[in-house]
């Protein structure tokens, strides 16, 4: 008897199988039992025939409690009228560990009380898909970058300054050393690293201690940035294009029982296609003000602006060359428009929000120089990142990819907490 | 003109091609420029005949200064004698930008001038090339997971507790909601997740605020962390040495170039064959005072036990089955010796001290619970961790591997922070 594991019932179809794992859920109906078994890399019924099993393995099932960890033995058969459907006729069961009354039921629950058990609350059926949709996205993004050269470098966590002066950070006493920070994001490191190794990119948690409590905020998140050095405006979008399609596309290749879960209907990713539509952020704001939002030349787009401009829009949005003034100092300032800059947001269909935010960055020392100072920031604190326009300054452009809004958006997750394992709001940081 | 990369030259001998990237190094004889070329993919020798081009590009020749950005032209070149090495014989040169003085001269600099210019020092060869086998690593890590259906699971950075109560944290003020602490490990969370999705990995960075001044010591470090559900001690241990086999071929396969720069001698890299020793952690004090040790049982390995364990060993030696008493609360109590845990210390050859730490987790309810009180530590904290072994608590195994100690072991790097693109050490955390 083969032991295995439920991605593998296919290729024992008629056989005798030995499985391990979890119940999720069961039903009997006068001498049957119908088991709904888990083992983390996907679900089986499982049917127990009292006539078929001995005494002991029909007295084993009736201790059955809901997550209680079982060994099963028995025959995996197809599902008559379903081909691909398959089931296991039990002939042993021996219960690992009897489980105590599960705290999640079928009724339904608040988020609060869900996100205090989120240690098992991740074990239900739709939060299992959204992991490992996440895990696939993920996956995507390394193999999408090696391919084309790019390596990883990890940026520290721990920094001494500000990516992007206005947010909030969380501080920490570092030693003797005074006042640090987490970072925000890994740009400006990365900025230096390819300096050496011409194409990189980091993935790892960023954080933001702002009292943002909306579906979309976590104050703790995962980010993918990536920077190539010689790579300019236009070629850095369609990079971005190219990666979302890789993504959407891997997943759609990899995820079916994870979006059949999910009830995810996977029309609407199928036409993920390139080219995306390129938006100037003045033309952006003119198709708003036609569509009747009232936002003026200058100001942000807000929630309801992503939506209307994505509103009609089968692929994702890019708005780009922003006005310079409502944007971050590194980000390269248009040759053709001085109060405009080279950068891009791309913003995901269906009230997904901004994807990426990218931009070319800003290579001449003098001009970088004025505008950390313009913003008030500490020159000294910048003088290593200022270096990098002084030793062999290129044009090179990056952006940055938030991992659990683009999970949420292909996943068709309503609420970001969903996309991480362990999400950090801000009045939670437990379990 | 086809525009390339360094790394695409085999593919272009003879042809006309463009390159764009940094002069690192150059030297001019009578009517001759060599320029040391780097773009990030690989190093080449440009050599540029004053008689073959024009007086501009002469004279851009002669205002290259060290680590300057330039854009090459000229005809890719087999060496005659050196079957396999490129040079480009120069036709155009433009320099993008021409670098200030660099700071970094041949002469040998001290480690805190270097950590100061750490964002250039990153671009030397030595520096790159340990970047890119930390990448391969990286690369490695993943690929052996996915094929064995483990999927990543990001824990939180931001957590409540210490996974191991003695070590020191970083502590952070989580707005209203009290004091929260940088992650030492993510594993608890792991051993939560995998009673969903069955096995994981986790890879981020963890944060230790030990005032430790070593060669092996970071604040700020990068750990890799896998859990399986039903994997037992001696599985747990077998998947271990797998994993350290598919790193070290995926090196040898994919790093020639850079094993080169660094001088490695890769002889010893090849023989880390499956299977390695196994010593308990008794036969290996017996072992230790033959061989002169003073260690007594019950004492923790120190570096030079760790030397002595591995001298004469080709390949990494494992250590296990320790006393109870000198590991922490989540490790199984080995059923044939209750002084005893199921755990492994998997100890790296030339010096390179613990790679790996691991063991099976401790799955019974009361023992885990008597053992967290036995601690001293707040069992209410630790609740949710308890909860795992109640609902459907099932054998497993995990083990954590220092992304950093793993890359200095391969690369042959003496020092930790070289390993790292940003080290954190107690004395610093800039840039």
């Amino acid at each position: 008897m083969t032991s295995i594991l439920v991605s593998q019932l296919a290729e024992y179809s008629g056989q005798s199988v030995s499985l391990k794992g979890w119940i999720f859920n069961f039903r009997s109906s006068g001498g049957l039992y119908f088991l709904q078994f888990r083992d983390g890399t996907g679900f089986v019924q499982a049917v127990v025939e009292k006539s078929g099993v001995s005494e002991a393995v029909w007295g084993a099932c009736e201790q059955v409690t809901m997550e209680s960890s079982v060994a099963l033995s028995g025959t995996v058969s197809e599902h008559p009228k379903k081909p691909g459907v398959f089931e296991l006729r039990v002939d042993g069961l021996k219960i690992i560990q009897r489980a105590s009354e599960y705290p999640i039921a079928k009724k339904e629950h608040g988020p609060d009380f869900l996100l205090d058990h989120r240690h098992l609350w991740l074990r239900s059926p739709r939060q299992w898909a959204i992991q490992r949709i996440r895990d696939a996205v993920i996956t995507a993004i390394y193999a999408f970058y090696h391919q084309r050269g790019f390596i990883k470098i990890d940026t520290p966590i721990i920094t001494p300054n500000a990516c992007e002066g206005a947010t909030e950070l969380f501080g920490i006493t570092y030693f003797d050393e005074g006042q640090a920070y987490l970072s925000q994001s890994g740009q400006l490191y990365l900025e230096a690293a390819i300096m050496s190794v011409g194409r990189g990119f980091d993935f790892g948690p960023t954080f933001r201690a702002e009292k943002s409590k909306t579906r979309r905020h976590l104050t703790e998140f995962w980010m993918m940035d990536a920077e190539a050095a010689f790579v300019e405006h236009e070629d850095s979008m369609k990079l971005q294009e190219e990666m979302i399609c890789a993504i959407v596309e891997h997943c759609l290749m990899h995820c079916q029982q994870e979006f059949t879960i999910l009830e995810r209907d996977t029309t609407p990713l199928k036409k993920i296609k390139a080219p995306f539509t390129r938006l100037t952020y003045t033309e952006a704001i003119k198709k708003l003000n036609e569509l009747g939002s009232d936002i003026k030349f200058g100001e942000d787009l807000g929630n309801d602006d992503e939506g209307l401009l994505t509103r009609d829009s089968s692929v994702p949005v890019f708005v780009h060359k922003w006005p310079a003034s409502i944007k971050p100092f590194y980000m390269k300032v248009d040759p053709a428009n001085p109060d405009l800059v080279l950068n891009d947001d791309l913003i995901g269909t269906a009230g997904a929000g901004e994807l990426i935010g990218g931009s070319q960055r800003e290579d001449d020392y003098e001009i970088l120089k004025s505008k950390i100072e313009a913003e008030g920031l500490q020159g000294e604190e910048y003088q290593w990142y200022l270096d990098l326009r002084k030793y062999g300054s290129v044009p090179h452009s990056g952006f940055g990819l938030g991992l659990e809004r683009t999970v949420g958006w292909i996943a068709g997750a309503e609420h970001i907490r969903e996309t991480i394992p362990f999400p950090r709001l801000i009045n939670r940081f437990k379990p």
